[in-house]
This record gives structure tokens, C-alpha cells and sequence, in this order.
């Protein structure tokens, strides 16, 4: 579809703001199918805010009137599925030909690797909104692009290199995005790439 | 210690809202401890707010200037420890002869005995003001009075049925407050109380 070059901008600002959401929104519709068919609980944290003041207005309910956004402590998601600790982050993906790994914070990752040195599963969501992709990237195999970063590598992982690292996930109807399929292929094929046996 | 008689009713009223905040800092102190010494990664999640306004002043970070506190679909806290999913609610009890239940949104109960089915470690904690003494008591073993109520029973856990069904978290310097002992004591005596095999 063709938009008429004066409001190209405004349309593409829009357009990133949907897929941004999407993606939040295909993954709380998918936890809720996984909660209804009773297959796992799976929950969004809530945004962290710092609350400064709060009036309680007569015969009404307390209304924050300033508050600030606060930097997560962990990721956005956790749960659990078949006994397993789960703990995700999802992270859209606007850039053609890299994820940069800026886009994860520092203790985002260094806390889905403790997750799974206690045993449970830790990875990532990567929407590629180029490609309308979607890729699990467990956290063993974020690991070692990341320690390429830290040894003056390069602060990306190629398209190339999610393709060979990490699992095309599924889309559908319902669910949206099929994420545990892609954490059954692991737990099947390579369980030492999302979870240690302690 | 004795407060002027006009004075009592302020203080009584700060003093509660003090032991309101002190099992929160008890626990977040003692997860902190736990996460520190590589022992568990338990964290307690934001409070959910509905952000309704955001101003963004030029030049400096986006204030919330509307927003209103949600009930949480939840627990407090979820973490992970020697490969459990651990998910609890922490409750103040002011009460001296028993714990009403209405402490207990209904939705946090099938959320705790829905973790259960799933192979997760759920309970709530328990603190029971007027002895200065918290308690860990276990799902399953919440379930039964539960049940009680939900068949015209009593709707509230006497001190003594506390005593009984849960077990006493001992109080200490650092940590504060070792409810991972007591989860340590059901898995090897009790685990069908608090952790179901799948």
C-alpha cells in the first residue's frame, strides 16, 4: 500500500508503534490460550513505576498523580511449563540485517543465564518485523554472541546467525505465536541449550 | 514503651503501616540475601498500575500524571529455586485469633493451586502480628480450609489451625526471614503439601 509522501513519516511512526505492541499482544493472547487449555501459567510482569504522589480524592478511588517509568530489574515474562521454570524477554527487531544487542539489557542477560544455572529456562523473543519472523533464541546460545561483544567483537547477531541459533516460531490462529513448540524442540533435541540439569 | 493517650491512635495507626512495609522488606531483604549467595532468584513484581496520562517535558524524562492502581492477577513474588518454580502472596495479619480468608483474593487461590497442578512450589506467608511470628503455610494445605468456607464454614484459619497446617519461618539477622528452610522441610517430609509430580 502506497501512502501519499507527506504522510509517509507519520505512517511509518504508526506502523512501528502497532508492531511494537503486536508483539506484547500476540504473546499475552498465546499465554492466555496456554492458561485456558491448562497446558502453562505464564504471566506479564506489570511495567515497574515509581510512584511520587497520590491523591484520594473524596468518595473516589486513589489516583497516582506522578509517577516514573523505572528500568526493569528482571525480563517481562515468567512462568511455568511442564514443572519447568520459565523466564523470557521479547524484543522487536526494526534493523534489515542484525539484531543489536544493545536492545538487552546488561542484567536482563546476565539474570536469564542465572535462571539457568538454577535450573530453569531462559531465552529470548526476537519479532524480525522485516521478515515477519519470529525466532527463539535460547540463552546458551545468546551467550556466546554476547561474549563475542565483550572480547571487541561485533554488538550484533546477524540475520544469518539467528537463522542457524536459535527456532522459527510458529504462527497461527490461536495460539498467535506457538513459543513452546520451539521449547519442546529444545527440550527434546538440545535441553543443554535452555536448561541445566542441577 | 508508652505514648500520651491522645497520642495512641496516631501511633497505633503508624505502627501498622510500619509492619505492612516490614514483611515486604523482610522479604525483599531476604530474597536479596538468597540471590547474593546463589541460592534461589525470587523477586517480588511491580505493582500494576493503569497508566492513563504521560506528559513528556522537553528535555527531561516522561511523567506519569494520571494513573490508577490495578488488582493484581497474581502473586507478589515468583522465582526459582533448586529448579522449582516458587510463586507465593505475603499477607499481614493484624488479627489476634485467626487469619480471615478474606486476606485471599479468590483469583490468587486457583492461581497458587493451578501452580500445583503445573509441579510449582506454592504457599503464602503468613505474619501474625500480635505474636511477632510468620508462617509458611502450603497450598494444599490452604485448600482445605478453603473448602470449608466454600461450604458455609467458617471463613477464617484459627491460630491454633495455623500452628498446626503451617510451619513457623525462623526469624534471624541475614536473612531476615529463611522461608526457604520451611520449603527445604515439606520437599523432604511433605512435598504432596506444596510441589505436585508431573
Amino acid at each position: 500500500m502506497n501512502f501519499p509522501t507527506k504522510k509517509t513519516q507519520t505512517s511509518n511512526f504508526i506502523n512501528k508503534a502497532n508492531l511494537g505492541m503486536q508483539l506484547e499482544e500476540e504473546i499475552n493472547a498465546t499465554n492466555l490460550y496456554y492458561l485456558t487449555k491448562d497446558l502453562a501459567v505464564i504471566y506479564k510482569k506489570p511495567t515497574p513505576v515509581q510512584i511520587v504522589k497520590v491523591d484520594y480524592p473524596m468518595r473516589s478511588k486513589a489516583v497516582i498523580t506522578e509517577a516514573y517509568y523505572k528500568t526493569p530489574s528482571t525480563t517481562d515474562y515468567n512462568g511455568i511449563y511442564k514443572g519447568y521454570y520459565i523466564d523470557f524477554e521479547a524484543k522487536e527487531n526494526h534493523n534489515k540485517t542484525a539484531f543489536p544487542l544493545a536492545n538487552i539489557h546488561p542484567h536482563q542477560y546476565k539474570h536469564l543465564l542465572n535462571i539457568y544455572e538454577h535450573g530453569g529456562i531462559g531465552f529470548i523473543i526476537i519479532a524480525w518485523n522485516h521478515y515477519s519472523e519470529n525466532y527463539l533464541l535460547p540463552i546458551k546460545a545468546l551467550e556466546k554472541f554476547w561474549h563475542r561483544m565483550e572480547n571487541d567483537g561485533r554488538k550484533s547477531i546477524t540475520y544469518l546467525e539467528i537463522k542457524e541459533n536459535s527456532l522459527l516460531i510458529k504462527e497461527g490462529y490461536n495460539p498467535r505465536l506457538d513459543y513452546l513448540k520451539a521449547v519442546d524442540y529444545y527440550l527434546d533435541s538440545n535441553p543443554e541449550l535452555i536448561k541445566k540439569t542441577i
